[in-house]
């Protein structure tokens, strides 16, 4: 383990490096782009991917429009050159006509993005450049044929096997945890005391995913309550008052709160992946706990409610809870796939719908997307492939007697 | 620092974590790839994963080359299905059509590696599995094209940004030094001793590269001494019988000694990395070095000399050095590029030659591939761009006066 | 580096291990006391020794007096013993007559401390204890014996070269931190944004000592400003709406904050070790500085001016200044040491008096203690021991001439 | 874990530094001691300090016996002013009284050994300055009272709250396993096959003890065997022929080497502390363990069968097996304790004797020094505190019923 410790000091300790450098002489990155393609790009790399990077940080939109309108333009693939390759492929399946397709098929971008990837915390940049390219894009569809290059290649880098999870907790840096208050997305967290309250009692864990040229920043991270029995709402999860526990004596790990930190890895995803990780993680640490659910938000009742004109006044709780397991397992897409967001990501990882609850989110966001309701998928272990697998084939939605039951009694009028 | 720490000890205790799991009930490795790649692959991917690579480990050759033509054969792109793709991004370029290009023209057998990925410790086990590949493709040419994908894939993950340069000492753990005794390719190491004696004191210095995937793998390490003035043999350089100094009172750096040590990443270059951060982190700690020199082996020199009948019998000191001279600055490969391979490689990094010796490495190795000669490449930092691309452009060897006149020097019989 | 990371670990996993243990059977703190002091205590020690340190963490002050009366009365020297062990040795100056008199004149509560202290985690709890303790003499002063044993115990315990200097930043865990903004003693932290201005500029740092036996503890603390000359007003150094600058263009390093954090190690001088590392590591790290000032406040002035009758009503900026000067000059206590304690600790740490400002403090806290009126206190390296021996043999206190001329105009009204 | 991991980095770093100090200007040690106590000595201590380490450092044995002589002389006790204290205190036993009294019966050389212990590093050299005391006090007995100072004062410093257990192993750092393969006192190390082979294997383990101010020195070691079963002989255990086991399949754990390292830290006692806290760390990790046992040597069995004239020439392996268990059941030191040393420690533990084997160290010392006869001393856990309370209010040796009748079957002649 020491040696590991070591490792990543130096990724640390580069960021605060910079060599004196020579000057970009005033060149435009387009020249400085295509500089570092060529092959004197190998030797001068470093200072020419650098004044890149600090090129493309100091834009305005413009002009970051216009970068990434010369990718698409200038460094995508040329066609011709491709059918050529695929022509000689498809005569003669040689290792070297093989080298020449690969060659032609791959866009010039995308080895500018490994080049600039060579500078210490460069990474950290080109994650943001697709956070910013995602952003304009939606004005400038042309530029989305860039996006499915910086997919591609962040799919190989952010790869599961150079994730590591790490435990959050009261003893982490101060700045991670900053990032963690900025980035929790599902139930704000609204002062150090409220993320202390989150992390400090016995009965909390916090799980992240961290990539190692990122230490500092999580890209996702789960918060996991440790509880007897499964709590029926976020206020009983979050509230001061309660009484700890200890983590022994739990019965069951409630992940109440999943939040995405990255805006430019959308569509990498690593929620299946963290949840799996953190279930065998703390199984093996806590050998007590059975049940693994969460308590989710339901984020498009209120707005189904609203398209399908279904809404009642002012439901009892009773009403509220068959009308939120109607949902769950009724609402669809157009594809036939389940509406609801949240409820998508879970059932897709093999989860299936345990309970719903009325007043179980009182927050204002809470009233104003479900009035209140609230969802435990659980992970039932020896049936996540299972579920899965009829999800997969089939849109299934598995769910316990309970919530079939009461999604069966809601009124035709509420439904 | 110290979160980092932390980061990393998640990788190693993976090491040791294996869940009790289900069988492969006894299917092929073939059938398990494929299941591996559909859409169940995504939940149960890790067991699945897991089998193969266990699968593949406990192969007999024969069965590696018959998953190796699985690969080539099965796993490789579809060339129609390539040409439709690009007939319709060519009519038009659209977001759609160009990720079904990209789909169309990224061979099965990627993903199916990222998917092997997943598995903590699966990175080693590839870069094994390629070692594998290479042994096997020279008998059997037409893996070869499989080994394309693997470079392309490895080029990305061993991306210079995720690399860590780390120090090796006599206080690195013992199965790190381990290997560095196995993987010494230049000048071998021959007992812990011997390695002791070129770790521990005060002005010798060793760095590796490391990847956070494999934290107990080096990828390539450097020796370094420090010296005053530039030494002339490595037997001087390595002799327990010298005067150590103080770091502090050396002006002159001498890499005498690079090894690359992951045969399954041959052909992803980090030496000329590797020497630039190096020669970076030693300029900064030890203000009064002004010299970054290699001492170098001529691998090449009398196996030229054999080819071109240009030997002379028991030539002295003298001659040696200027046949030695001689052969770098003249001797040349069919395409122009210099015949010695450690020359082209310093040379393409932008390194000068400085100076040559004779009875430089009286070692059985030495004396049988140079009859005893090195040579001195200096990295002349302000120079070095300019060299570079000066051998880039036309192949240029750039060489000191002395060197160029013992060239010049050199008898006509002699060359 | 690396072993020394891992050695650490061990003591934080001890904290969450206990052992099940039998029960101590309803016997009293005293009993159990006499049980550990015992032989037997070296077997089964570690079991009693919790079970004291337990039953003393469950006391009431009531108890807790009764406790260190058991410690004052039973567990003392006995005068008689140690007159016969005294003359023996005067009589023969032997090793065993030696041991003896050491054994006779070392108080059974000092082995019982020793032997409390095996438990894990047990040194925090000492210190505990001996905060206690000082707290109850007080009204009972029979029990000031024993803090001389406690004392005596902790200075070699924390003696310097148990210390470890630690940078404290935002990257620190944040449950250090949570006790830096508890523990901080003069200038008070008001909030976690302002614990983030004082840690995360580049021109900010602090630094603390901690024992490695208590690693999540601070034990004294110092803030530090990197400035472009030497500052008058708090104010300044602590505003949100300065300008930053990077730590290479500071050529002054400014202690404007130091609290010692344990109460129980009252007496325990760390501050003159604290300070000459500080500015030992500054030096190195940044070569830049030229002065190492404080800007302290002056506690006792408005004090003094009290009891000796000297307060002038609505004193203008120079009258203030004139005053602070004179104070610090001046006002003596009975023993001829400096009447201010800050005054004291730095001039005895070898500082001068450099400058003095008003209204360089408008807390509330610093209008009612000084007026507002703060001063620097040089840390000038030449002159630091000259200057403490001047201190410590004639108690002469050491000025720049713009303070003395300052005192000298102080008029005699206000003096 | 990660904030200690940094804590401890800064005594790593503290070893290289070294600021430039005025040189002492020739003056005797003697006078720098003398400096070093006065009141200067707080401020200007630290160059004082490492004068005088550097000072005796270079001194030849005579020049040590000299200084030992001026600690002896001149920095002990004053036995006048002890009795008047103890007069004063007997009379009166107030605060004042007896911190004159703590003042007064302390020797200054155990304050001279706390202010030279600031320097860092200094740890380390007053252990080896201790280490040369209890040599040359072995010539010069007059010394010896100096050393009691040292024992008190280490048995402070080396708590064992202080001390930090940490596994060894293939992972460590080479210099750490460096000095394993040095200290390593029961069963020499030949080589670092020999070390990889008792360190990598799964069923293998070695722990030591450390101090935070001396990380690169372990203090005392013990390498453990996990079998199945109670093995009977050492070269079993060490043979590189035998079939490696998994951890979790062992049922036993066997201490087969304890040593300890620091020659100045005699009398130190950790021996007993690392075995339990050993047992209590695989206990936890290991629940399929169920015995912890030693394989021991029996030092002195030939010495004691020599001196009794017991010898019988060439016994069979049950003789060899009886005239061990005998001597370890009935041979006696006067005082009523075991001959052997190694059974005075295990027993005092609260281990009993389990079993006794011929032909169990077949290695040079082993013959020598008991034929080759070893020992299992058994650690059972709910027998410890009685065994050793009958051992320490009694002398009784327990033992398992199959010794004592092998002793019972010892011929008289053999006896």
């Amino acid at each position: 383990m020491s040696f590991l410790a070591d490792l990543l000091t130096t990724v640390f300790e580069r960021r605060y490096r910079r060599a004196s450098e020579p000057d970009n002489q005033g060149r435009s990155i387009e020249a400085l782009c295509t500089d570092l393609l060529s092959s004197s790009g190998e030797v001068s790399g470093m200072v020419l991917a650098r004044h890149i990077l600090d090129g493309y940080g100091a834009m305005e939109d413009g002009e970051k429009r216009d970068f990434f309108g010369f990718l698409t333009e200038h460094l995508g693939i040329n066609t011709d050159a491709v059918g050529r390759a695929l022509n000689a492929y498809s005569a003669e399946a040689s290792k070297s006509n093989y080298q020449d397709f690969m060659g032609a098929s791959e866009p010039k971008r995308q080895e500018l993005a490994r080049r600039l990837n060579h500078v210490p915390g460069a990474t950290k940049q080109l994650v943001e450049m697709r956070k910013d390219l995602l952003r304009l894009a939606r004005k400038h569809p042309e530029l989305a044929v860039v996006d499915l290059d910086f997919r591609h290649l962040f799919a190989s880098w952010f790869n599961r096997g150079f994730l590591v999870l790490r435990p959050i907790s009261w003893e982490s840096p101060a700045d991670i945890l900053d990032k963690i208050i900025a980035y929790e997305a599902v139930h704000a967290i609204h002062s150090w005391d409220d993320l202390r309250n989150r992390l400090q009692p016995a009965d909390r864990r916090c799980f992240g995913f961290f990539h190692p040229a990122m230490p500092d920043e999580p890209l996702i991270f789960v918060e996991v309550a440790l509880t007897q029995g499964i709590p029926g709402s976020v206020q009983g999860v979050l509230t001061e008052d309660r009484d700890n526990i200890a983590a022994e004596e739990a019965d069951t790990a409630v992940f109440y709160s999943i939040s995405n930190c990255q805006a430019g890895l959308a569509g990498i995803s690593f929620g299946n992946s963290l949840i799996k990780q953190v279930v065998a993680d703390l199984s093996r640490e806590l050998p007590n706990l059975t049940s693994f659910v969460t308590l989710s938000p339901i984020p498009g009742l209120n707005r189904w409610l609203a398209e399908t004109d279904r809404q009642i006044d002012d439901p009892d709780d009773q009403q509220q809870r068959e009308i939120a397991a109607n949902y769950l397992l009724t609402a669809k897409r157009p594809n036939g796939a389940p509406y609801d967001p949240v409820a998508r990501f879970h059932l897709g990882n093999g989860a299936l719908i345990h309970a719903v609850h009325a007043g179980a989110d009182l927050s204002e966001n809470g009233l104003a997307q479900s009035g209140g309701a609230m969802v435990n998928y659980l992970y039932d272990l020896p049936l996540i492939t299972q579920n899965h697998e009829r999800y997969a084939s089939a849109q299934t939605v598995v769910a316990s007697p309970e919530v079939s039951a009461l999604s069966a009694a809601a009124k035709p009028q509420d439904t």
